[in-house]
């Protein structure tokens, strides 16, 4: 479990080169260099790599949030639009709980570009399972 | 634009290994085998990479049905649900468009195991733009 | 729980005039008359009857596979795209569960029009819980 | 054109009782007085309803916005969630665009009770045609 440790690289997530920023369960931010691993062949950023790190910060927020009663976060849904294309730079993602329930949380995602223009949003559910 | 031709890897999918199969606007397949580079800490598949196999082949499928008409495709929304999750083998992804709209399509993905089990389902939107 | 006997009407669907088809946990139809009531301002089908009738059917369909185990549903997202409007005519509702689960069951739903034309789509994710 | 005036009460959501409140493009609010009208058989408040609700109000609030240049809005796609049940007293709601292109505009959504707690939250887009 200590991979879970947010200031730890993760595996599929240090392929594309996630760095976390602040890691609470009230507030996730991350950022991802923009290097020809994370484009597509239009030479834009890969819209999975968005939900990817949407993914990650919302269940590592969820994670943080619900590890001490001895619980895990599940990925359960991921819902990511797409608003405008970054092509070179820094994605900026930021993440706040809109819903902490017992069984899932809700988180809304927000994927910026160096000039904090919004590019992509997601909502993303993450369930709360008891540790096995 | 020839690296569009889905017979070439992309550049994000090649990082974390994707294989296309059937690539027409009727139906998409693409494997992935399971390696270290596609999981999260828990050692399950990461959420993310179920959305970039996703994006890909809607996008591509998108593309070759509208390219001769001088368009191209772009991402708009991608929603997946997590079923089960994968942890060795190969993942299978298959898409098929439910709706061929002049300025939308939207195709349903099923993620599933070695043993075709569902795993993931998706329902992504491409939007169809005049080529630029 | 009479009430949820999916032969009686039931209050907000009674209101707009939804009639249940087949009601089985793998197959739930149903059928609601295009009158004034459920249009909006421009004269088309509003697009919150295409939400009701699936959230209704898929709670319904639900509900049937988990009461003998002493369970009830519980809508937890509802998720609808819209691809041609309805004007006149009938609304035809049909909706298949993708995964049943023990938590969660996640329903596709069809919603055509008398020509068999496909006009909403929908992915509704039904929560099981104990009944309280 | 005239019943797309937001002061006017609209077909199916007068048929269960909406009314408006502030109606700009830049945020929209709506009221509704929970009846027997808008309950499903459990006694809570329908789906459905939450889901037209948003419908309504950013449709409204997209074709107030782009009205002017000859525009119309059509919805494309609403996703709402569910948190928490609604069962007396009045359904409170509240749109605002997260953003408005050329082609689509995205809300956000939150449905709150009496108390204001959050019930549910939607994410819905709107696209923007040429009046026909």
């Amino acid at each position: 479990m200590a991979s879970l440790d947010p200031g730890q690289s993760m595996v599929f997530d240090a392929l594309y080169g996630l760095e976390f920023g602040e890691t609470t369960p009230e507030r996730m931010t991350a950022t991802c260099p923009v290097t020809p691993k994370v484009l597509q062949p239009f030479g834009i950023v890969h819209g999975g790599v968005f939900c990817a790190i949407g993914e990650t910060i919302t269940s590592v927020g969820t994670y943080l949030g619900v590890k001490d009663a001895g619980n895990i976060s599940v990925g359960m849904s991921n819902n990511m639009s797409f608003l405008r294309p970054i092509t070179t730079g820094t994605i900026h993602a930021e993440a706040k709980p809109r819903h902490r329930g017992r069984t899932t949380w809700i988180w809304d995602v927000e994927i910026t570009n160096d000039d904090g223009a919004l590019c992509a949003i997601g909502r993303i559910t993450i369930a709360v399972r008891p540790r096995p």
